[in-house]
């Protein structure tokens, strides 16, 4: 137990001054629409917050030079879980949801940009609590970001294991002003895309309040709407039609983004994991919307289209918005949603799940073991984006995904407990590992996570921080290991 | 185009030779139980089969002196196809299965040693039809072992992987009079395995006949039983125990029984696979009849101990057989029997299923992946057996594992065509390329695969096969390298 303790207590105190500081607005929404109840419930919080914040940072205390590893994977975990209990409280305090396992399950479910929900009645809740519900999506997202420029790529997990291989320069993760740079890059263009989305859904008649609700779900990858019926409230194909490019654009990289900003289009074309991520949409796209249109659900190909683009970019960036209520397509359709659980949008994203790059990396290894069955003795290297990718990190990336799959066996057995049907349960804790939002039976896009026991709304909520945290950052931490390092 | 295609015709030969000659036996028992038009219709297949192979064998003809390992994949994936289509004759010609794609479903799913089936009422059957349906799992799961010591070492797949870090001598597929030893052993066993199951059986009060059929689906590890409530119908509590013992020794390594003869008991407790596979089996068991039992199915423990442990047994070893319908058991234990769809029975046994070799070197890759991240630069090779696993091996077994899944989706999206529900599409599929049986839903252990339409018919029965072949030997001749290996 040599961890650094003193950095431990200051990055706490820094993550309540900023959880504190972000309840600030749903404070004013709360004032401006005159919600006592709800002001109330976020000043008991923020207050409190603050001040202990302050204390936090600015006690003395000796402090050790640099974060280990160790230092770093306990920061993570320990910054999300702390954060989803206190964000918890305001919709306990204000009355909006009673129950305080409920409460975590929706702030986790908001700051892992999950989108689950175990509301019944979302519409009942008053505006700044729908806000700050939805502004967590917000804030988790851009804590993921940053997670992915400044932490990730140092603990060797996460989104960025490829910058290495891919960035032609000096390595990403070495040059700090590279960092700050990347970093600004990818909160500008967050920002940009947030502003960008607002005034779009905002021209296609949503007022601004419910354009920032929107937003927040869609840049952050959440999900989280403000109506009952999500994004099928406003029956409008230019607002399905924005929220769809945005998600798709928020489920791409923003590695890669910042790449294109510096060498041009043809870095679309370069990046093996975009292309997977393209090929995936427009496939798992043509299927269903063939099956929506063959199987009758939308006699005009383009509603199909309209309604099975939607639903698969929806999912396949872990966002969770939806149009329509695919738990009622034909199992064709439905199939292919669920299969697209395992994808998830591209590395250094706001999105979950397994990611394309994963895929494509496991598809290269079959394709080569399917070479060394004929030719035993080939030298037949795993090429990715034209580099040669070391067999540790091959070995990473498959280990990842026995670990993820392990997960969601785990996670189906313990939720079954509740005797759900056997899709409903397994699609919960797909899509809650996945952070994806809606899943299929009982917990379809219009329905909700409402009937879980509290046991399972803890496992579920846990595996959406897990998820989150590209599982070995939350894993490591249960191993004797980590606590005894050198026992 | 350079493959031995003289010896491909001779392999063909001896499989039409083998084929009809195995067909005399139900032609023998049609004829003591009088069943004229069972007995013209294995007449009618038997002599072309004996004509047709002898000729094959006989005519003269250029042989190259050796196989390659090309000719390996194509006779062995060419046999399994040939002998399931000419296998089914015999279903058609008697009647008893009126459409030929449903035949040969069935004894693809025979000879794989599935055990599942389009028989609505398997008990209108006469018995030489039944007789012969149940022997194609004896000589399905004779044809594994033959391969698994023949063949697969030679071509570096299937369950003998690990022989070469296993055994402490000489390899296994190096020398041949080894071979030829560990050969007979395996036959032997088989045999033995085959006559002390039914002495035991017949003595818990089967006649002989009874006793045979369930023999074969026990050794076979494959499921077809001639009742339609399966073991359920015998109800005895002793017949389920001699048939849960069976199954589970025959989901065991035959390579490994003989080394226990060779070295003592001693040897299984130094083999990795076979820890993993007692593990499972106990676990999962204790989980069932704890569910069983709580959720108050079985109001006595002991009862739900019955028949938990022989759903986890049959389940786990790919046999199928049922002594109850666990389809309307609690979603916990349903959970639970479902995710050993994916555990499947040891290497070089009868088994089919990922096997949990594999899923041991994935637990351990896992582990090893973890201590990475907290000591990115220790020394930490994968074990197994205590001896180190080749990188190479790993990854092997890592691409077979993607590969079983990638198949489970794309069977998954194929079979959903028909529109059942999502589970039952999904169980459908993992039953079939696990050579399991029977699956969840609509095709639960006392239901059966007639719901399904011709094309997931053949799908289905693709999966079969190419599960039983540990994908990589039926999935090569799809490739383009394959036919065109200089091009």
């Amino acid at each position: 137990m040599d961890l650094n303790l003193r950095a431990l207590t200051k990055v706490a105190g820094l993550l309540l001054v900023v959880l504190g500081g972000s309840m600030m607005l749903p404070l004013i929404v709360g004032l401006l629409y005159h919600e006592p109840e709800s002001v109330r419930a976020f000043i008991v919080v923020i207050v409190p917050c603050l001040l202990a914040g302050g204390v936090l940072i600015l006690i003395p205390g000796r402090q050790k030079s640099r974060f280990s590893i160790r230092d770093g994977y306990l920061i993570v975990t320990v910054s999300w879980a702390l954060a989803s209990l206190i964000g918890a409280i305001p919709f306990v305090l204000s009355g909006a949801i009673p129950s305080y396992v409920d409460a975590v399950f929706e702030t986790c479910s908001g700051l892992s940009t999950t989108g689950a929900s175990i509301l019944p009645d979302i519409e009942s809740l008053s505006k700044s609590i729908l806000f700050w519900r939805s502004f967590t999506h917000w804030i988790g997202g851009m804590g993921i970001l940053i997670l992915a420029v400044a932490l990730l790529p140092t603990l060797g997990i996460g989104g960025q294991f490829l910058a290495k291989a891919e960035s032609p320069g000096p390595s990403l993760s070495k040059v700090t002003p590279k960092i700050s740079d990347t970093a600004k890059m990818f909160y500008l263009l967050y920002c940009v895309y947030t502003v960008l989305e607002v005034i779009l859904l905002m021209f296609g008649g949503m007022n601004l309040y419910d354009a920032l609700i929107h937003t927040f779900g869609t840049v952050g990858t959440g999900g989280f709407s403000n109506y009952n019926n999500s994004i099928a409230h406003f029956d409008s194909a230019y607002i399905d039609g924005v929220i769809t490019i945005f998600m798709f654009l928020s489920g791409g990289s923003y590695f890669l983004y910042f790449l294109v900003f510096r060498r041009g289009v043809k870095a679309f074309i370069q990046d093996g994991e975009f292309k997977t991520y393209l090929l995936i949409v427009a496939m798992a796209t043509l299927l269903v919307t063939l099956g929506l249109w063959g199987f009758g659900i939308y006699p005009s190909p383009l509603s199909a289209f309209r309604y099975g683009v939607f639903s698969v970019v929806s999912i396949v960036t872990t966002t969770g918005f939806a149009n329509s209520d695919f738990v009622l397509w034909p199992t064709f359709c439905q199939m292919v949603l669920f299969l697209l659980f395992f994808v998830g949008g591209c590395s250094s994203s706001t999105a979950g799940g397994i990611k394309p790059i994963r895929l494509l990396v496991m598809g290269k290894l079959i394709k080569r073991t399917v070479g060394l069955k004929l030719h035993p003795n080939a030298v037949n290297p795993l090429k990715v984006n034209n580099r040669i990718l070391p067999v540790e990190v091959a070995s990473g990336i498959a280990a990842f995904t026995f670990l993820y799959i392990l997960l969601f066996f785990i996670g189906g057995i313990l939720v079954s407990f509740d005797n759900t049907d056997l899709m409903t349960a397994f699609s919960a804790v797909g899509s809650c590992l996945g952070n994806i939002g809606p899943g299929f039976g009982a917990v379809g896009p219009m329905s909700n996570y409402s009937l879980f026991s509290d046991g399972s709304t803890i496992v579920l909520s846990f595996l959406m921080i897990t998820g989150r945290l590209e599982l070995f950052t939350v894993i490591i931490l249960f191993t004797k290991k980590f606590w005894y390092p050198y026992g």
